[in-house]
């Protein structure tokens, strides 16, 4: 179907507006009215500015309490419609919103609204415009989509239809099937938002917290089936009021918002795009640095080992069990120094995975950094990290590893064994504040993970926001993380977590081999002893060990950290009995002796 | 009465909470459990360095789900209480804050819960410790104050009484009043915050919203005197969660906070410090700017004259009707180019306004900058404007217009008669992100304003707020202003308007002495003229000079705007018939235009 966005839920000046529409790919706009009447552009430049990028305007919005009032006030309201048709013809917009009132001279008589929207719509035709009459979850006396549409067919006039927007229906918990009783040609526009679940005024939830299809808890999806089974054929229109897009760049709004009904029209059984591709597991993550030194004796004494040497690039292979670190000294791409810029993910089919990756407007990075390297499969997240598809030791698959060779001898000292570690449990990532919402689409349209709940962290100097996505056997997992404003600190650290089933044993021997682990204050073990019970001994060696402890209905989580270096940081997890979280509990010490 | 604060209302470590209550001057602290377990200072280290602050503390929480049920899971909860009373002796705390429970496992059986809290009431009285039981809002059973007391009184031990906060007890909307029926000795902590009103589920409404007494929409004050008449006499304590506070510099905070107590012990009849003085309307405002070139042209094109020069500093009073600008050449307050920073307040009496300010922790500023200067009594503003209580012209106070002697002659050309601008309308300020909620407590306390609504004004890159505070004739008014978020340009435009009687004339006049007007588009005149009805050429005159129209139930308000210089434009209004507003429905016009 084609597709539409308003403009009010895209940052910037109407022309930045419509530009970064059309540069996402959408076919059309609708013109929200401040937008207009802020514009230095005159209506006809408007016109020609959005034909010049492709963009048909289906919709001027919005048109505020006309309906069911005293005769003299309708006839004002007719007057100022009649201005408005005008516009509307100058700026080549067939459509009007009309929002059912809220006036508090609205009387509720649906008699004299039928009569009062069959005139405006008798005015509109005479300009070649049609009314899409919707129902307001807080309208005075119509607030309910079915109301709206009794009204619009009593009123019985070709040029008056009802317009449906997801937020108003879903909002209030009505039943979107009965959509399917309305005759889809008097379907006139469907604007579509998600939300998150919040128990606020639905105004102010309205007007604040809108989002993206597929970024909140509201199915859309299920209203746009019952749209298109009553027949609706118009476009599937985003209109979203949200405090933090107003402020983003609007060009990746756009993507964003494009990517989001992409993945809607595939939940509506509208379109089959390339099929989600769930990774099983992580290849490797990769490290920048200009300078090693600090960095290499870290991964030793972490019992990780120097196995082998990229043929053609900077790039080390450090490997313990089945965790995988590159180390990449080429640093060109202005990352901050020492930090994880990519994630390789063990994919049953990469291709596949990249393919659905471009239908969902990833970036996808070109297939070969160097001639002679394998072709891998990469996508690049919101934050910049990049993600590989890789098929490690896979035959008919290429293979990463191929492109290195062993490393003649080892170059620095290493725990011969390792310390236990088998694989890497997790990665955790901060995202740029604006792109909180994209980025856990991202990772679950595009990488194929479930996202879980969205917990508060408490920092000393504020709240942050954690939310995890994983594959459904816990053997990929993802933090997404976010500051609790824009002006925190955006190269907060990163961190990788890593998997051993002895982390007592674990913890002995990375500190025997110099690793230096985060200082754990006194008072946390004293709560501990305070809120459990243990067996004798086993909280003293938490103590002496720093290590972490959290418990949950299923099983037990043990974790330590490294200090800070760079950017980055590394945990040593054990997990048992089935625990599926990440310690939030002792978030806030970690934060506390991170700033300590 | 003694002031304590909760560790949790600040932002940083535990040391630097301790540390900005003790600076701004409280009497105790709460400390908040997690402040501790992050913190590497053993409790005995804490409580010496409280003590070598001057703080007492007054109480440590919380101490959650401990009561009403079964008897195996309240034995494990005596055990986790028995290791907090001893961390207490540690600490010297003597007061523990125990919440009605959240527990799914607890039953609704006050009797049950009464013996049980009795229990632990005996245990807390081995170790020296009192148990301040409170109904939390959202408790799963007990969530009243009443029905915390019942089960205290039936409990009846001499270790345990009641905690009573404010925001548990008036966001759920109960009667304060029935405070007063029980024992003040029983009332063992009064935990106090304030918060706006919303309609948000209460939980998320007291972990991110709450905000200090005077700062919201609850009835504190009338709580407290409520449990002062019960024979309440302990601390009153501030325990405020709020999401900007958490990131604010904790000692402007703290500092914040003790004028939210001070005024609210004002507000309860318990002190009464020096009387509000309410300003009667602008002495002047004062513009510093290293470099005149850019302001004196438009100063004298809005028809201002300058009449006088500072007898020892680089300061000119320029003059129209009863507005005063002084241009201010002497810019080493480091403040940015061209900005306002300072006001000058007229004040029936100005001594007695600046012991008010001192009284509320305002940073109250020398009284003469230069020993021949007339005393001037001086307060600065959270936003760091310097405002003057001034008393122009008044036999028996100083006159700051003594410093100035007349101009020689005009330094530029002028329009001799002015341009129709009889004085100043009011002054808009933008405010430190963080420090919103100060600044209009302090206009409202420090000033004696009256803060208006706040109102949301659309931006093309973020919703910005607005509320201005203004005198009850409207002859002082102060709009204060704050960015979408921290990250918005700190030195966004101040602005000063100018009230004329007849503003078509006066647009005229500064044009033709070579005025720059902000442009309007003609899409805004397209819409004015849909919307209203004017008299002939009315609309085409606004049109033709750029001139912005509104109209409320009182009278209407037309005004225009300067092109912003450095960080300030002018606006020039026109006020009929009452209106009292400042055209908040043309602020996303305006802002439009000025970021065009």
């Amino acid at each position: 179907m084609r597709t539409s966005i308003a403009t009010v839920s895209l940052s910037g000046t109407l022309t930045e507006k419509l530009t970064a529409a059309a540069r996402a790919g959408f076919d059309g706009v609708e013109i929200f009215e401040n937008d207009l009447i802020g514009s230095p552009l005159t209506p006809e430049e408007i016109r020609d500015r959005a034909a010049d990028l492709g963009l048909t305007i289906d919709l001027y919005q919005p048109m505020r309490d006309i309906e069911a009032v005293p005769e003299a006030e309708f006839a004002r309201n007719l007057r100022r419609a009649a201005h408005k048709f005008r516009l509307m013809r100058r700026l080549g917009a067939d459509t009007v919103l009309v929002c059912s009132s809220v006036s508090p001279h609205a009387v509720d008589d649906d008699a004299l609204a039928a009569g009062q929207l069959r005139r405006l719509a008798a005015l509109a035709q005479e300009s070649g415009v049609r009314v899409a009459y919707e129902a307001l979850a807080w309208g005075r006396h119509v607030s309910t989509y079915d109301h709206a549409w009794r009204i619009v067919e009593a009123a019985d006039h070709p040029a008056l239809g009802v317009c449906l927007d997801s937020f108003h229906i879903l909002a209030r918990g009505s039943d979107p099937t009965g959509i399917e009783a309305i005759p889809g040609d008097r379907i006139f526009f469907l604007q579509l938002a998600d939300a998150p679940l919040m128990a606020l005024d639905v105004l102010q939830w309205s007007r604040h917290y809108r989002c993206f299809p597929g970024q909140g808890d509201l199915d859309v999806a299920g209203l746009v089936r019952a749209a298109v089974r009553a027949g609706y054929d118009g476009p599937l229109s985003l209109e979203v009021f949200n405090d933090v897009f107003r402020q983003a760049e609007a060009g990746r709004t756009a993507v964003d918002a494009q990517r989001s009904l992409a993945l809607l029209q595939e939940s509506a059984g509208l379109t089959a795009p390339p099929a989600p591709v769930v990774p099983t597991g992580f290849a490797f993550a990769e490290i920048a640095t200009a300078d090693t030194a600090r960095i290499t004796p870290l991964l030793s004494a972490l019992g990780f080992s120097r196995t082998a040497r990229h043929s053609g690039k900077p790039v080390d292979l450090w490997e313990q069990g089945e965790a995988r670190i590159l180390l990449n000294t080429d640093t060109s791409g202005h990352k901050p120094d020492l930090s994880l810029t990519a994630v390789g993910l063990e994919t049953p089919a990469p291709e596949a995975a990249s393919a659905r990756a471009e239908s969902l407007l990833a970036p996808v990075l070109p297939r070969r950094r160097a001639p002679e390297d394998a072709p891998l499969d990469a996508v690049a997240a919101p934050d910049g990290t990049e993600f590989f598809f890789c098929a490690t030791g896979r035959r008919g698959h290429a293979d990463w590893t191929g492109d290195f060779a062993p490393a003649p001898q080892a170059p620095t000292p290493q725990a011969p064994a390792g310390i236990g570690v088998t694989r890497i449990d997790h990665v955790a990532l901060t995202q740029p504040w604006h792109q909180f919402d994209e980025a856990v689409l991202f990772h679950r349209s595009v990488l194929g993970l479930h996202p879980h709940a969205s917990v508060d962290l408490a920092d000393p100097y504020g709240l942050l926001r954690s939310r995890a996505a994983s594959n459904a056997e816990g053997t990929v997992r993802i933090a997404l993380g976010v500051g609790a404003s824009p002006t925190d600190d955006p190269a907060r650290p990163q961190h990788i977590a890593l998997v051993t089933d002895d982390l007592v044993a674990a913890v002995r021997g990375a500190r025997a081999a110099g690793a230096r682990l985060l200082p754990v204050p006194a008072n946390y073990y004293d709560d501990l002893a305070a809120c459990h019970t243990f067996a004798p001994g086993e909280l003293e060696t938490y103590r002496e060990l720093g290590i972490l402890y959290d418990r949950d209905e299923k099983g037990e989580f043990r974790h330590c950290y490294t200090l800070t270096t760079g950017r980055l940081f590394f945990e040593l997890v054990e997990r048992t009995g089935g625990y599926d979280g990440y310690g939030a509990r002792n978030a806030p010490v970690r934060l506390a002796a991170q700033r300590a």
